[in-house]
């Protein structure tokens, strides 16, 4: 419950309008896509940035405790007010792209853009943001920048951290702090741009940010690689990186994802292949698109690769990403629960992963279809079992259990897109040591001495 | 002065041959690039990361202050120990490459290792480790991480930052931890590696670091523009990057800078131009650099460049580049005290920025020759007095101090690469609101909550 007169003092700053504290909207900002349900005790929507000073000061004074939100669209939990107070969201206001500077090459925008809308805004001028996420239709700049949300493009690209050049941020005292410049080099300072990044909204609350643009490449192709078996078409992933050839993207799917998306969508995929790659390259000269793409079927079939496919336009690689933009519904077929997880590992490391995610699989007899940015060694890996059956929700928990023991054994992390929020947080204790979560406390408590910013995320307390 | 009994722990520890505390070699460890003097009262050369943790949590409970010092190439008194105690030296041991990790393309290396060491050892198997700072010859990677160097090549590939992909460090109270992973992507847990990036050995000693590496380009070709002024020179540089092309190098020398090279070596520069650019491309195809060049040229004589010659050869590319690579000493026909800032701003700001300089060199009847890494926004930006003339010195200082006010009135930053140390320490509060240095020193005391490491660099107390 929020104290005496906090719902007035909401009202009086920002406006009835900006205030939701009615059942409805306290259902409908209570969950993201994990489906876990908090409802918060009040939703508050600020105009600009010095509402969210004066709105966090209130809080921090008054120990209420704020969570920020960006779409909801994440998978663990992170913008749930898992223990009440009240959510601060961007959607209504804060939502705009402030400025595109062509000259500069930047973008500067407010926490509550879409990601897509902004993919659109700086295309339309010949320029390019290339942090991709699956999400990138609904989830917010705001939302990428604390989860440090990652994409398909990232194997050639690098992720939203890679982009991030500034950032103006309210800390829980209500102090407005700027972090970074609109350059490429600045080392005054703490670098507190780059722990905010992923901070998952515990340590401040983001008002702005500017963002690295690229020149947009003039063009792009596609290929597809079919290989008997998955190790094989793990070991050609790494070989290409490795070879000198970096493509935008390097997605699998495993035999069980390809058989999913078959079983519902009657494409004609390999329903006997190990696994595919689905690549592409980009650039601005036919002539180096050619060679990339020479290089990747020359790795492909040294190891393995039984199909090598080009697509020649358009329709024909929209028709080779089908599978793989289409599997995460799919592989619903094996059970209706589906506990996804998004560990990474060092590239090389895939194809020993993917064995002992096998094992793990037979040894409990569940499915376990993989499939995911291989190309960075990023691994949406889905543990699925019967969501009704109370055992077989244990089962799954185990698997998981030792799917992230073995990502960690092979030099890997818990999340490489996701974070930690509240559906991970059990498991820090396997990848971090004590001192380290020591370190992660200290650093909370420097930013946020009364824990009032969505707290008790990432296993803080 | 050392606590009795101090000397003695570190010899037992360490061995004698491990501790200096004669005269002479404390005199060697009291100065860097900035000729200031600041004796410690021993120099320590751990062995081992367990060295450096029993190092720290002795000094930390004995409040004896600590210095961790790279090849004390910097140029801000970043590795000085202004206020004694003991420096750590990474050069006798903790110097080797541990790993070049080819199938996931990283290398792992200790804190002493040598930039160009690093660099040659890469590049013989094919990759690539771009950054590249003007010390790169005696520079260590502990230095580059600790101020986030940068370089001639991070108009394309970034600085220091854009490569730490991990960090072992040892916090002040002994700990010992691991920030990040061998992988692109990692958002468990806060961004550790970031924080330590840039913090000028004030949070950290840093034990290993992880680094990513690229495929070394098959090829590079240089490019040299001449421009009648250095405002159209300057319009030149951020209109190329705006149209699509990266150059990895785009450096430049103004008149004053021209005319001391010719001076001292008689190549037959062109002393009347108002600038030169000097820009490097690479890639893996002919086609793609001649692409790049064929840009580049109908940018610069789209801004008044009056001659552009391309390299032929590797010869003509040093000859081209010989101006640039030998300027900084040739300066000196200036005056006998260079103060040198290498402030930077966002690149569209740097032709008004060259022309608000001019107005100070004429306001204090002083030269002020500019050159450098015009790419990403970074001018190395050198007052030249009279070193024996305190009146002259005073003057410098006056014209220092408004070259920051502009730097910062036009969006820049008070450092692109040197850091603050001590010399930039006075200068702090023009960059950064009291909120924000605040936050600074509360980020400060959360690693090091007795203040034993590195105290009273970049303006904290």
């Amino acid at each position: 419950m929020l104290p005496s007169g906090a719902l007035d003092f909401f009202t009086n700053l920002i406006g009835k309008e900006n205030v939701y504290s009615d059942k409805a909207h306290l259902i409908a900002y209570s969950y993201d896509a994990t489906r876990e349900r908090f409802e918060p005790n009040a939703v508050l929507f600020p105009r600009h940035e010095q509402d969210v000073s004066d709105i966090l000061k209130y809080c921090n004074e008054h120990r209420i405790v704020l969570v920020p939100r960006g779409a909801g669209s994440g998978f663990t939990g992170g913008a749930l007010p898992a223990n009440g107070g009240v959510v601060l969201g961007f959607e209504k206001h804060m939502n705009k792209i402030l400025e595109i500077d062509m000259q500069n090459m930047v973008a500067i925008v407010q926490p509550g853009v879409i990601n897509m809308e902004l993919q659109r805004a700086v295309e339309e001028v010949g320029l390019f943001y290339p942090p991709d996420p699956a999400s990138q239709e609904y989830s917010t700049i705001g939302g990428n920048v604390n989860e440090n949300a990652g994409g398909m493009r990232a194997a050639k690209y690098g992720i939203t951290k890679d982009y991030v050049m500034a950032i103006r941020a309210v800390l829980p005292n209500g102090d407005i702090i700027k972090a970074g410049k609109r350059t490429i080099k600045d080392v005054a300072g703490y670098n507190i741009a780059g722990i905010l990044i992923a901070s998952e909204g515990t340590l401040a609350v983001t008002t702005e940010v500017t963002l690295k643009l690229l020149a947009k490449p003039k063009m792009t192709k596609t290929a597809m690689g079919i290989f008997p078996t998955v190790n094989e078409a793990m070991q050609a992933v790494y070989k290409t990186m490795a070879s000198g050839v970096t493509p935008v993207a390097m997605e699998f799917l495993d035999n069980l994802s390809i058989r999913a998306v078959e079983q519902t969508y009657h494409k004609g995929l390999p329903i006997e292949a190990g696994a595919i790659l689905i690549t592409d390259v980009d650039g601005n000269l036919e002539e180096d698109l050619d060679f990339q793409l020479e290089q990747i079927k020359k790795v492909f079939r040294q190891n393995g690769c039984s199909d090598f496919k080009i697509a020649k336009d358009k329709q024909e690689a929209a028709d080779l990403w089908f599978a793989r933009r289409n599997v995460s519904q799919c592989i619903s077929v094996y059970g209706s629960k589906k506990i996804n997880e998004d560990i990474t590992v060092p590239r090389s490391a895939l194809p020993e992963l993917l064995e002992k995610f096998d094992l793990i699989a037979k040894k409990y007899n569940i499915n376990i279809p993989c499939f995911g940015h291989t190309g960075d060694g990023n691994v949406h890996t889905n543990v699925m079992v019967d969501g009704k059956d109370p055992e077989q929700i244990k089962i799954g928990h185990h698997a998981i259990e030792e799917v992230f023991q073995t990502t960690i054994d092979l030099g890997g992390t818990l999340s490489g897109e996701h974070g930690i929020g509240l559906s991970k947080a059990p498991y820090m204790s396997m990848a971090f040591t004590p001192e380290e979560m020591a370190l992660f406390q200290s650093i909370k408590r420097a930013f946020d001495p009364n824990n009032i910013l969505n707290p008790f995320k990432m296993g803080l307390h």
